[in-house]
């Protein structure tokens, strides 16, 4: 999970390399550096630390030159540390590169070059490619990268330059994402589009075992047999300016406030008169009602999104659910075929975990169905069928807006399937196409009511342990709720079904402990006010995110949040933006990173 | 979830009173009292606290009388507190009642019962219960009761003793368990089976809506209509010293070392030369083919136990298994049916979300196999088969015993289902076999050796956080070592699939944050390592728990513990031990009170 930028052409290149990884540093940022070729030699620099420094470094030690390559970094193979920084070289500093993925057989592959002498500086798995790349080369660099492909086995996208072949860039993908922007007498690489944005809006997006051979003026494709080979070009007509902070302190918050808009863009096209018209999609009803289950795969904040349609299509939709993470499904052997759909979610598409998840469904005949934010994404590419969620770039590592679009998403998938599987009739259709397009009017009244929510963490933030309690699709969006404030606050909280508290986690209940309640589902009222009281008995703080048109839970509770009403299968998506605003402000009343948490990156291309 | 006894007859009552009580206290221990007709009144003495201060103040004030009711409570409604501890007494002190269990319309008939008049002066759900005897009483408490049990929903066992009728005891139960022993001139009721035993070892096990009127020459029993009924009566045949610590500093300690015998117990007769033989129990083979899959639903530890046999059940044999948490589960609407076989979970037989769960599942046509570790308990009796852990009492609050024979239990189930499916062949069956009756010597062997786990224990006890990391069979038994640690240490501890951690967890790690990594499965040796190395990255000190027989996280970790080797399928049995032995050494260096960890209760027969 790292950036990586190359460029060659005519203007100077330090300038364009910094400048494109900060469009990246949502991918990584605890240390950057960049290789660049002066006419004679390549001059590296590279430093631990945010991109900031790596700029403060340059302007103390200039690098002149009009080819080079660059990267920012989130370690997973040795600490950050100036000599663990990309790029990494050989041993003559002849070749330069930049990596972001896994080497899985690296300590096999180290040990063999140990063995032939090679000294290794820096703890990363990135130092065997530039040996490896030195022990292959014979005066051609893409012959050298075709044999070191042969050789390395996990994730890479990789950037190198050759000092003796300084009129080129080399690049390849497997795994991990890469893109090519084609410019007028300059031609780029990056791990995202954004980056080449100021550059060109023709790109190639690269496909996996896909390598590219840059020079300024050309671009060539070979496969992983040396054969040349053709790739499509996409022009991007996103505007770039819908990544900046518009004005909040925070793009957390900024995407928070977002979240009326990205629902309506989500839903948008998609209500009809006789139900859902999901793109261009067309599940045939025979198959529908042929599946004998649904299995969901996501990581994180996606998962959460299919925790809470799992509840939703087991209940409403009466077809058996598992929601599962997709580190676990991968390698569970996963009970899936045809009579299986299986959804994923992701909101970057270039989730690695989910990736393989597809691959493994697929290669078991179950068709397979994703929700994701990123169009052209490997997820999406990689799917048999696909509905985006509208909700624009996310920049902050913390997913607000991607979350509640995924629902949206979800709850439309859901309806879609009940009718055809006959399970749902148009009245309950009707009713929840009504309750999702009420929704962005009552995100919004909480929005505008976001100072109390603000006050509440204000006097809270200082907190050691945090519980969340609900039942069911309170439980599930507890998940999201507890996640958020653990990613931007560094408080360990934990959400618990709040029946199986009593069952050990109580103990840590004491004088003082915060405790979320979430309790919007009617049924279960009394049995979570038993709950909250068993805590309160313990000195438990009680803050209770509930409807506004009940009272029950007052007396037990220290504070309440009162949400507007709406049926209870649909109260997740409103649910979640309390619980959103709660995590940012008791995390700026600590003093924390709220857009880059530390150890998290946005995209998690890496198992 | 407390424990209520009564005694009728010739004896000294207080004494045989608070002795039951001891024998109880398992089951609450936040506040505990007495209520004694001395020949003319009824005198109450009721404290906050442990039984011990009872004690003492009876000690102080002396209660004679020949007839009797006692309460240990687990707080649910109202704080620990002299006036919320039982019994409770209606106005003019002529009626006393304690009572086990959750009154849910305690609010509505609360209010009712104020608009008539009546007083309030604790805050717990058992006051109406009084105020409403009275209100019913006209001479006979029998008939009171009768009306009582018509107007109150929730779960109780209740004991109830009359000035106006002081030759007897009126008992109730519903959902709450109680059991009425059968003496010489003298009869008792308990909450549970060994507080009767140094009085009588005939016991009549009372079913749900069972009323019973407790003389000191004799019992009779009515239903809720008020018909005398006919109740089989039990003899116990239990050594009440195999309850008593022998030896060990806790319970705990002593049940942790109990476990080979244990196991050796549950597997004993059922491993044989064509397969496993439970017991008397016979599926249908064509039963077993016909399932589509399993369900199995527990709370706590149990539910643990149900997730490593998920992982067993669908990797091996090949059958589709969801687990599921029973106070999630019941108020799901589960999609279960006579084609899915429902597998409860539940050491005490008496755990009230576990017995609602086997009435939902049965209610849609599904068999219930129960697996439990107490003979004639409720989930018992109400279960279509049912499959004892032979562990013996299990005394401490933390379960270890009943969890490591739940998972032979569960393995044997597995192998039985496999067989019958025709998806498990002889050659693995003996394998499978030769492994479980391998386990005992292998968990001696760690116990022989966990001087080394308190040396650990000692050197880490003073952390704030810790992170259990662990994929598929690895992740489902960290679930259970971290939930040990919550129980008796009360450190914030939370288990994560390993490559689930950066997905916003791994935010939580800083410098010293203690890592206990499993990694017992060799397909995921490569994948855990990465992610050990992202939290070391981070600052993390690592406890790696694994295979004696692999070097690979020697240098990635601080600490290493090695487990005796066995196939990857079977570890978890093994795993566990070593996550007993940590949770408990932390807890004894903390200075816990381990067997009885605050807030908790052995048995959770409340929701």
């Amino acid at each position: 999970m790292c950036g990586i930028v190359g460029y060659i052409g005519e203007k100077d290149v330090t300038d364009i390399l910094i400048s494109g990884l900060k469009r990246l540093e949502y991918r990584g940022y605890d240390s950057a550096g960049v290789a660049v070729y002066d006419g004679e030699n390549i001059n590296v620099v590279k430093t631990k630390g945010r991109l900031s420094v790596l700029e403060e470094k340059v302007m103390d030690t200039p690098l002149k030159g009009k080819v080079g390559i660059g990267h920012t970094r989130w370690a997973t193979h040795g600490e950050p540390s100036d000599i663990n920084a990309h790029p990494h070289l050989n041993k003559d500093g002849s070749l330069a590169v930049v990596h972001n993925g896994i080497i899985e057989n690296y300590l096999e592959l180290k040990n063999w070059l140990k063995g032939l002498g090679y000294e290794f500086i820096s703890d990363t798995d990135t130092e065997v490619i530039s040996h490896l790349l030195d022990y292959y080369y014979e005066g051609d660099v893409l012959q050298a990268v075709l044999k070191l492909v042969s050789r390395i086995e996990g994730s890479y996208a990789l950037g190198v330059l050759s000092k003796n072949e300084p009129d080129k860039i080399v690049a390849v993908r497997k795994d991990s994402p890469l893109i090519v922007g084609l410019g007028e007498g300059e031609n780029l690489i990056a791990s995202d589009i954004p980056a080449l944005l100021p550059y060109t809006r023709n790109v190639v997006i690269m496909a996996d075992r896909d390598i590219a051979v840059l020079t300024k003026d050309r671009v060539t494709f070979y496969d992983y047999y040396g054969r040349e080979i053709e790739k499509p070009v996409t022009h991007i007509d996103w505007d770039i300016s819908a990544a900046e902070k518009g004005g909040y302190r925070h793009f957390m918050l900024k995407e928070i406030n977002e979240q009326p808009r990205a629902i309506r863009d989500t839903l948008r096209g998609r209500i009809t008169e006789d139900g859902f018209h999901l793109d261009d999609i067309s599940l045939d009803e025979g198959y529908i009602k042929g599946l004998k289950s649904i299995q969901i795969v996501a990581c994180g904040t996606a998962y959460h999104a299919g925790l809470v349609a799992k509840e939703f299509y087991e209940r409403y939709i009466k077809i058996p659910t598992v929601t599962d993470i997709a580190s676990e499904f991968r390698y569970r052997d996963p009970l899936v075929d045809k009579n299986v759909l299986t959804i994923v979610i992701s909101q970057s598409g270039e989730t690695a975990d989910t990736i393989a998840a597809i691959r493994e469904a697929k290669s078991k005949g179950s068709k397979v169905f994703a929700i994701t934010n990123v169009l052209g994404s490997t997820v999406a590419r990689e799917s048999d069928y696909v509905l985006y969620t509208w909700a624009g770039p996310e920049i902050a590592v913390a997913s607000t807006k991607a979350y509640i679009t995924q629902l949206a998403a979800l709850y439309m998938l859901g309806g879609y399937i009940g009718l055809k599987r006959g399970t749902l009739d148009m009245k309950f259709v009707r009713e929840l196409q009504a309750e999702l397009t009420a929704i962005p009017d009552k995100v919004q009244k909480i929005l505008d009511e976001q100072d109390r929510i603000q006050r509440i963490a204000d006097e809270h933030y200082n907190v050691k342990d945090v519980f969340y309690l609900g039942r069911g699709l309170d439980y599930a969006v507890s998940m999201e709720g507890s996640l958020k404030l653990k990613e931007v606050s560094y408080i360990h909280s934990e959400a618990y079904p709040a029946g199986e508290l009593k069952h050990g986690t109580l103990a840590l209940v004491e004088d003082g402990t915060l405790i979320i309640a979430v309790a919007t589902q009617k049924a279960l009222y009394e049995k979570t006010l038993s709950n909250i009281e068993e805590t309160k008995t313990r000195g438990g703080y009680i803050i209770t995110v509930t409807k506004g048109d009940n009272e029950i839970f007052n007396d037990a509770s220290d504070e309440m949040i009162m949400l507007p009403t709406a049926s209870d299968y649909i109260m997740p998506i409103i649910t979640v933006v309390p619980l959103q605003l709660l995590a940012y402000y008791m995390a700026v009343a600590r003093g924390c990173d709220v857009d880059k948490p530390r150890n998290l990156a946005k995209s998690v291309t890496v198992e």
